[in-house]
């Protein structure tokens, strides 16, 4: 998480009186100090805003430096004696305004017209494919290659000893040494998350990142959405099969082994040496512990603790459900 | 329904008898008529034809202005009353025929060899990516934009600001205001309908557009397949995640959130206000009612009423769902 | 499987001497032979080497001609007498090692670069849409036609009027007569194969084609891996429908309907005339019989019979499943 994020240009800081005005509320402190970021609780520091919308988040909320925090009515106890509470009627609207004034461009991103013919002169021991289209700022690090097709966005890294393949698209996205990212994958786009409204879905802004370790493998047509406000993270030797969906937030842990057709949805996190057999899905915001066996076809709807085996839908202990369906 | 299909060729009128003559039978009225279209029981005018292969139907039938009707014995005695029926052993292979009488040119659509690159003079105030090939008579709205290397099939239709997204393949669609069409998805081709027949599959006509109406969202790496004899439709502010299949024929409602990887089989009918989870499977041929929730996984092989929430393999009401599986 | 592979170079031949010595074994045979293939056991000739992992192919080691075999202590007893076994504490692991002295490239096949603008003289009655690119060695029979965008790698073989559709990746495959492979389907891309190491797995040479028989329809987002040592073969007349995975080693018989979003894991065999209903998963290493119905959703996680249908997750008798659930 101490990787920078160089996709989204912030405003370097904000007025606090400025943020309670946005939100339509009076300001109650007489301070008048500059917020430098918003950020989620556990990367924010003092200087920073965060936010607080379900007790699932309390040991975040107790080791966050986050000095001002949005949150509710129904939160304000809980949230009340560990920062200065900014609270509203829509947590999730709030966070989005105020996550649009840091960040202005962000909703901007579908395409990056800034993308043009690469100069091969700018990458030492790269070897491109035809028509490949490259934004500005790109890194590609020594020994990689890149397939025909593909398109690089602005600002991207990618590793040394890499394989990029064919029509791949990546953006918001850094790469680490000795990554595989097969033909078709879409890396980076923003995470299916808006506000629901009637005839008018309001879209925020997702500025978080995806981060893919060393020696990750991805395979062909998958979908790997950003983080919103926090990053969405491959870990290290972690291997994905084909049309795996991953949505944004997720964090994969190291050594896992993802097979085809699985899903993830948004901000669930999965430990160390993981393995997820073919079409199982996982619901959002679970915690799926280290050493865990997922049988294929699996839904998973609650935490898993470590070192455990499970399946079915939704999924239990794998032996109880073979022996039931034997 | 009523927006006019500029995407195959019709014939212009066909003779009842030659109507009868291609099907091999006798023909029993004297009249001399003229056949204007065939399409299906609620969009048929008084001087076309259509066809009735179900019960499930029924209603559709009785409301129906279809003057001629394909049918089988089995169903003779059901449509007598509604119309003048043509009585057939295979109602699809009939209906196949006849629709590839006026449409003689639907089942060579698979490429369109007359895309060229984008004269951008054609287009006001829309900015368009790198490679992007555009067929004959697409229309473009003002202020949409238009991803790298997409293709965009002729008679195409997207309205004011649009985001097509890059390697984006559009054919046989028509495209409201403030629709958003993400990365890798392919919108338009015809569906997975065909004569099943040992060793030479017949495949017949897919004349139906897909219609996407305002305020829409749609992921990426999406398929989402044309209407055989009706359209394939998606309401109005309806969003779609990545990775999800849309099959012929299946109209959706405004409103709904449709998360990664659910699949809809063809035909099917979603009301407004449904939002449906991951993985999810939506059998062919169902109703499911408005403001109707699907867990994520569910499988649904019945119709659905109205304000339902359901949840799993096969789908029943969520509390037991939930209860049994505590 | 007489088709000969154009895809991998083979060195002619390896000594037995060298194999064992690479193996880390004393060799014990006093002859000098060489071997010429390392292949499968029902493809394996006189000469070539094998392997033997599992009891559920001891119909394909009585009839296999190969003379070496690797296996492991624990098969021993059931090889000694089929051939002169090599034993070695992981099979895989030695598999490969003697598979990348066999085919030293094949690890190198993410991207061919040797691809360039298609030469159109070279090709008799094909259309070919913009942007193809296209491999040494490609041979496309007359009437077939190309979508645009799409890549198509050296040696590829595609029959007489075939389609190939838009931004599709064709590698390692040999595709026959009246086939349409849709658009954006990824066709022969190595399998998800590799062994599983702490921090850096291991990838194995995989060295199959993907054969695609006559009348084949493959839909769009398609992907189907090639073969690790035998091929990926999909049967005369089978249709496939869109976003489906195929991994490597499974071989599709004739006659058979492939629903949206179903996945098939690595070296299932399925029969002829065998339909599986949308989203539904076939376990790896499986037998499906022919004329077998699997209902959409399913979740098969063992053998089935011929002329069975089934439901269900795992998959039962549909008629228990559906009676279980009313």
């Amino acid at each position: 998480m101490t990787i920078k994020n160089p996709f989204f240009k912030k405003v370097k800081n904000i007025n606090i009186t400025k943020i309670y005005k946005v939100l339509g509320l009076k300001k109650k402190t007489k301070k008048n100090e500059n917020i430098v970021n918003i950020t989620d609780l556990s990367n924010a520091n003092h200087n920073d805003i965060s936010f607080f919308n379900s007790v699932k988040y309390l040991d975040h909320l107790k080791k966050s430096k986050a000095k001002y925090i949005i949150s509710d009515n129904k939160h304000f106890n809980i949230i009340k004696d560990y920062c200065d509470p900014i609270i509203v009627k829509n947590v999730f609207k709030a966070v989005s305004l105020i996550t649009e004034m840091f960040y202005p461009d962000s909703l901007k991103d579908a395409i990056d017209f800034s993308l043009s013919k690469v100069n091969k002169k700018n990458y030492t021991k790269v070897e491109f494919g035809k028509n490949v289209l490259i934004g500005k700022n790109v890194k590609i690090g020594k020994n990689s290659i890149i397939g025909h097709n593909t398109l690089i966005e602005s600002n991207v890294h990618i590793g040394e000893n890499c394989v990029i393949g064919n029509n791949v698209l990546i953006k918001n996205t850094i790469i680490g040494d000795n990554v595989r990212i097969l033909d078709g994958s879409i890396i980076g786009k923003k995470g299916f998350g808006f506000f629901p409204q009637n005839n008018f879905n309001i879209r925020y802004p997702h500025i978080g990142m995806v981060i893919i370790k060393d020696n990750v493998e991805i395979g062909c047509n998958n979908t790997i959405d950003r983080g919103s406000l926090s990053n969405t993270i491959i870990g290290n030797n972690t291997f994905i099969d084909n049309q795996v969906h991953i949505a944004h937030n997720v964090k994969i842990g190291s050594n896992c082994i993802i097979t085809g057709q699985v899903g993830f949805a948004g901000s669930s996190s999965i430990g160390d040496n993981v393995s997820i057999g073919g079409q199982a899905g996982i619901s959002g915001h679970l915690k799926i512990g280290n050493n865990v066996k997922i049988g294929g076809g699996s839904g998973v709807i609650k935490n898993i603790p470590d070192n455990s085996s499970v399946m079915g839908y939704p999924a239990k202990n794998i032996r109880i459900f073979l022996k039931e369906n034997k």
